[in-house]
């Protein structure tokens, strides 16, 4: 008899995009005359750059002739585009990362999620609250996060760390000791961000516990403060206790295009459970060698034009559009009197609603009365009840009447 | 502490290929002025069909303009390539799959590699022997296949099926129950096919023990017999217990751009070790959302081309192309006295080699006197001893010439 994995069973049903669509296409459909302005995606809008385009081009052209023709790659990435990131996320920044730790991929939330294939069930884990779904779903998946309890939200073996107003969104560490640590800079949903400082509490903890950091930095491109690290190798020791996942999603404009990349140095170990010490650079590139078949080489080539001179100018003019969107609407609703986070070092506007107000209840109310689509904040955890997010990633005029809308709201 | 998934150290390396490379790279040096012919691989060669490029040409000037502009696609794949797939690879057969019963994906070994995720470790595995060895080690990763025994070169907890010219390459029915049953036809290493009849047996056995087929199709463009099924469902009740694997890699030459496919019907339960019955296209599309993230679109509009006319046409000049190098293989070595199996439904040429010679022995031979590379067939197993694998996806001009080399031999 097949036996299904009965972990799948312990999986709440995610409503959070499926109920938005719901409501939005029930709103739409009763008041057709109305434009509605949507801010509540994690989707990127602007054409992919033209220097990029010009890569796929030319890649696409390669596989017209049996000379020039590209079969299987390597299941870690071409060393053209490893290359690129070696020297343009790491070395530049006077990171030492070798190319042999850098796996190319077709996408962060593939590595977030397949990652704990490596991974004992034996293991605790920590994720910060609200947070990016996946980290949770694929623990739940793999047996590491027990039951769920309805009434508080949560599983009972995950350490749930709120990041809130209340700290600041500084997470503080946990009380009992965690072997799996989820964090996620700048931060999805909230748009915050930790100071060097703020992170390297996490890598002497990490050091100290023999824990593992699962560091999630596919906003990085969105940084421009001084103090926010872009890597979490910019901190001392951390490459003994950290994986980091990027992406070029959110950079590049590459969400329908697939291409992501994950670092795990070789200094990284986990261990038996008689204690002994393994690489985990070599468990994942043993998974990633009998799971996986690399990334298009089409996608590979767009993805080292980013690195050209001219693909550098037009990936930071995108990001400069979201990042200048999300300002319009910190600053909209900021002078509309709400509490305002994120939104600086990120696409990600996170509104702390006022007192006693519900996400769903905002959600419902920004709709009818303005218009406006966004995200209810406790659909990313517990901790983000009375909160909601908005997103820089629509077009300027959209984003400005939005707020105009939003400002006009009783 | 962090703990590591210990089944990974119950992992074998595979030397197979990394030895082949190293023994093809010492006989070069040694041998500057030979010519050698590789005949192992198993990837295509030759150029994507015109209709292909242009699809892909296309799709990549969607993303210069934000009307146009491509996001996050459908987990599952586009509607425009799952109708298509549905309507030529199933509809044209007779066989009735809706769209959402197939999941697009970035390559059938991903597939058959992530699949384990949704059974519960308390499965039986069988493997027929040789074979593609990503069924194995996919399961040795999750903990289903118990120690390694060196001396029998076989897991404990694994059922190997022999399919050798013993059996005429039809395995029979396991003694013991499984439950997981992996079966690749037209078969990789060995190029030999399964009847309707014959595979009718498998369906039968899985519908009284409430196991799975784990089919994987990755070969069906070469088959021409009459009498040889492209899809299990071409077997009455097979989609009760049957999950079919395909790909475009050996199909179109998308072994470099990567996608594939994975059917999962509706009627196809697993159980909960209480008994109660679980859709399993409901856990695999549960755990494609949370673990990935849909297939370049570049890539779904290149699959899509590929079911026009002029597409269709293409291909099959493509697949005939390697067909008649398989012939020419087949008929030059029967000529020069061997016994071959395969090359007729599929690209692949199992060679059995006369007894009592060992599969690396004539690897070194070959490459010696022939200047020509295969593959050992102990490579893919212990049943694959005494056996050797050419394949037909080289160019026609070295595929005539390595025969030649061949018949030479002393």
């Amino acid at each position: 008899m097949i036996k299904i994995n009965e972990n799948f069973l312990e999986l709440q049903e995610s409503y959070l995009f499926a109920t938005i669509a719901k409501k939005v296409a029930e709103f739409t459909k009763e008041n057709p005359d109305k434009k509605v302005i949507k801010l509540g995606i994690g989707d990127v809008t602007r054409p992919i750059p033209q220097a990029v385009l010009k890569a796929m081009h030319e890649a696409t052209d390669e596989f017209q002739k049996t000379e020039s023709f590209r079969g299987y790659g390597p299941e870690q990435g071409y060393d053209f585009l490893r290359e690129k990131i070696r020297d343009n996320d790491y070395k530049s920044r006077g990171i030492q990362i070798d190319t042999d730790e850098i796996f190319v991929s077709d996408g962060a939330k593939c590595d977030c999620g397949n990652i704990v294939d490596v991974f004992s069930e034996n293991n605790k884990v920590a994720i910060t609250d609200p947070v990016y779904p996946v980290y949770l779903d694929t623990n739940v998946m793999t047996g590491r996060s027990g039951k769920y309890n309805k009434e508080q939200g949560k599983y009972e073996n995950i350490v749930y760390i709120p990041a809130t107003a209340k700290n600041n969104f500084v997470p503080e560490l946990p009380k009992e000791k965690v072997d799996m640590i989820y964090l996620c800079y700048p931060n999805n949903p909230t748009g915050t961000t930790l100071t060097k400082e703020q992170l390297k509490i996490w890598v002497d903890y990490a050091k100290e516990n023999k824990s593992i950091i699962l560091f999630d930095a596919a906003y990085e491109a969105f940084i421009t403060d001084e103090n926010v690290p872009h890597s979490i190798y910019e901190i001392e020791g951390a490459k003994e206790v950290a994986i980091e996942f990027r992406s070029f999603s959110k950079t590049a404009g590459f969400t329908g295009i697939r291409c992501a990349f994950a670092v795990i140095p070789k200094e990284l170990k986990g261990y038996t459970e008689s204690g002994e010490k393994i690489e985990l650079n070599k468990l994942w590139n043993r998974r990633q060698c009998t799971k996986f078949n690399g990334v298009s080489y089409v996608t590979q080539r767009a993805a080292e034009a980013i690195y050209s001179e001219e693909g550098k100018k037009q990936v930071k003019e995108n990001i400069n559009y979201y990042k200048e969107n999300a300002k319009i609407i910190k600053k909209g609703l900021e002078e509309a009197g709400y509490t305002v986070y994120g939104g600086v070092n990120s696409p990600y506007v996170w509104l702390k609603l006022p007192d006693g107000t519900k996400s769903w209840d905002f959600f419902d109310k920004l709709l009818k009365e303005a218009n406006v689509v966004g995200t209810p904040g406790v659909g990313f955890g517990p901790s983000g009840e009375g909160y909601f997010r908005l997103t820089g990633f629509g077009t300027k005029e959209n984003t400005i009447e939005a707020i105009e809308r939003i400002k006009k709201m009783k």
